[in-house]
């Protein structure tokens, strides 16, 4: 039962220059660990009315009988019938239960294999229909530099916001609210937001592409991570993109997810062009299951594999390292994967294993989903709930460098940046679980974070 | 109805050593505003199990018939009575209804006066038995260093303390849970919270003296403040106190209030020694009533105009600063009045005015949430105040510098500088009321900070 969403490509008015940089760009793999870290959402500023976009319900399914390889990208594929919309739904619709004799976990293994599998790159008009609104950057400049790694990596954060956001749907029943926002500064983004649906609390998948020059405080952030870089006249032209999400589900036994995935081009004075990616995938329960943490985990090792045997063991460790509460003593949640400053072997490498993992949060986390969509719950188990939503509050307004980042950066959207926040949250003076309860073996795992493969 | 609170003093096994200084203290004028300003509580470790402290509820009430001028600070006055003790509980009594035929603000100022009448110090011994808890340092140290401002200090926010708990026993008819707890580094405190009362949601009222050399951090934070301080062997010996509080009610018309009032000695290589004192009293209502905060800030600025008349106009500007929330371009609440790195004209003067802004406390807040306490709420009420207390938690975790330096702080008392944090938050994707509402009226307000008085 997948759901295939039609819409027309709706104009706005505003006008997307092109100035992501044009050139197939080369960074010294030595610059890894130096760059400027930060979520790129929420710098923007003027939110467009009336933008919202409509799905409208069709039994249909696609099925690719495409070439299963490696696409030469960027080729122009007319007729392929907006193939990688398609990649967004069946994934979704696999999972939710089209292959009904297999288990939750053996269903998202075969979604996945069909995500890897439709690796084509169809028309970029033909694409962007199955978006959730048009990209950020005007389709027709997108369609005049296809080759480059900016176009690539706008389809592919727009692909996976619709890809999530459909398949939340089909489990929730709930429409997500489509808000397209411009940056004053150059650029914009489009933030999907569903509240208090039937299974998710509050469920935010936002997609923002951005350029400009970096502002003094984002430099010197870059300079306390300890690399200098120089820009024309003190400006350091940038661009940035990125998807992020994080879900917030009603259920205490349905854990929350959080995945970005980011991309990041800078030029020097000399013209010296930097990239690098960033991203990462992690889950946090508020009961420890552990079948589900070794599904979680499992899939983001598979995927990670693929592209390098280090990726998942050092990427989970950073992961651990990343989403600690330092005050608390304690992890935000099970942990996942989590990288930032990659920028070798290659651009088209890196791009490759990033798209892995765009393309894992779903099954990675949607069997979860449904596993315990009908699981029951007592008030003491809400109220746990509420407990660790408060802890994730912590996380997101203490630590979290993205939105410290953002918050610190006139005209920045607060309200992309701040929807991770949960609906409802919680704060107990001295709340202590008792002694071989739930609440202390999930205590337990937070303070020591396990292998789970 | 006045309530007197008996107990007999428990002494606790920790040993308190005599760590603040013992000499008189100066300090330049100049050094205004280049002092490290942290909130002190929350510096901690170790809470003392089973010290709890018991109220045991009789009817009884002292009045003040001694000199109502300024004491001679320090001088002992056996048989006394516990009066400073006294004079906590007859502020929240007045203000509790013995006063029958005047309304909530006439009865404030008239409970204003009685405290501001019982200016005298008596034994240090008998005053501590009006405490929710011996005092953090042990009394036969106090009592053999009375006329040091770090002993006149302690028991000003001892008595603080006590007052306003007693003040919101008696409304609320609910009990303080009183944590002592110890820091490793030196000091302690006592913390008092209240939680799911009948008219409080969470109310914590928290005292704090502590003592230990400056950690690099710390040091580092003043530095950037302007100010270089000389350490022997880069270490800073130090000693600070205060007293803080947050309640937030369940009624959504009773408003959030704040206060914290707190000093701190530094010495330096030469053997300079450096003192200052800051605090406020802040209020945070959910809807905007005009006799409310013409009541709160006029009692302020009574209390302030006695000591210098540029106070009120100047701390109440340094309020509504420092209270901003500045990526939603608002203010926390309605202000009151903020100060810091205070320290002329005397010590003695500055810490007159400390005293009359402490005993402020009561009668600012208790006739409001008194006036409000049967007020009846709609659920959309009730939703609007828990948008309202997401955004006091965005102030605390982003802002608020006490809060920032305790959870950068190791050793620090988690527990107790959290619980600021409001029991429940809620955070709702692009929150705007709508034109002409109240609530509208009060975002109006936390948008364009006025005077009240």
């Amino acid at each position: 039962m997948a759901t295939i969403v039609f819409f027309s490509i709706r104009r706005t008015t505003q006008t997307v220059s092109r100035r992501c940089f044009s050139s197939h760009l080369k960074a010294p793999a030595t610059a890894r660990h130096t760059r400027l870290l930060f979520s790129i959402h929420g710098l923007s500023s003027t939110l467009l009315p009336e933008t919202r976009w409509f799905s409208r319900g069709t039994s249909m399914r696609f099925l690719s009988h495409g070439n299963p390889g490696r696409s030469t990208s960027g080729r122009i594929r007319k007729g392929a019938l907006a193939l990688s919309g398609a990649v967004a739904v069946t994934a979704g619709a696999a999972v939710a239960g089209l292959l009904a004799n297999a288990d939750h976990f053996q269903r998202a293994q075969m979604a996945t294999k069909v995500s890897q599998n439709e690796e084509q790159e169809g028309d970029i008009v033909e694409r962007c229909q199955g978006f959730m609104s048009p990209p950020v950057t005007d389709v027709n400049v997108l369609q005049g530099r296809k080759e480059e790694m900016s176009t690539k990596m706008e389809m592919l954060i727009m692909e996976t916001q619709a890809e999530f956001c459909k398949a939340l749907q089909e489990v929730d029943g709930g429409t997500f609210k489509v808000d397209r926002w411009e940056r004053k500064e150059g650029g914009g983004g489009i933030s999907c937001v569903m509240q208090d649906g039937k299974v998710f609390e509050k469920a935010g998948v936002n997609v923002s592409v951005v350029f400009g020059n970096l502002t003094e405080e984002a430099a010197k952030q870059m300079r306390s991570r300890g690399k200098v870089l120089k820009g024309k006249d003190g400006k350091l032209p940038f661009c940035a993109m990125g998807v992020s999400s994080v879900i917030h589900p009603k259920n205490p036994h349905i854990p929350t997810v959080h995945f970005n995935y980011r991309y990041f081009e800078i030029e020097e004075e000399d013209g010296t062009k930097q990239w690098w990616f960033g991203g990462g995938t992690d889950l946090t329960p508020v009961y420890i299951d552990k079948e589900d943490a070794f599904h979680f985990h499992n899939t983001l090792k598979e995927a990670c594999d693929k592209h390098h045997p280090q990726y998942y063991p050092e990427f989970k460790k950073w992961c651990d390292r990343y989403f600690y509460v330092r005050h608390r003593g304690e992890t935000r949640g099970i942990g996942g994967i989590f990288f930032d400053d990659l920028d070798s072997p290659s651009q088209e490498e890196v791009f490759k294993f990033v798209k892995s993992c765009a393309r894992t949060v779903v099954p990675c986390y949607l069997p979860i989903v449904y596993k315990h969509l009908n699981d029951s719950f007592t008030d003491e188990e809400k109220d746990w709930q509420q407990v660790r939503r408060g802890r994730y509050v912590e996380f997101n307004l203490v630590y979290d460098r993205g939105v410290k980042f953002g918050l610190a950066t006139p005209g920045s959207r607060i309200e992309s940046i701040l929807m991770s926040l949960p609906l409802t949250a919680r704060w107990e003076y001295m709340h202590e679980p008792a002694k071989g309860t739930k609440e202390a073996d999930m205590l337990e795992v937070l303070r020591n974070p396990k292998e789970w493969v």
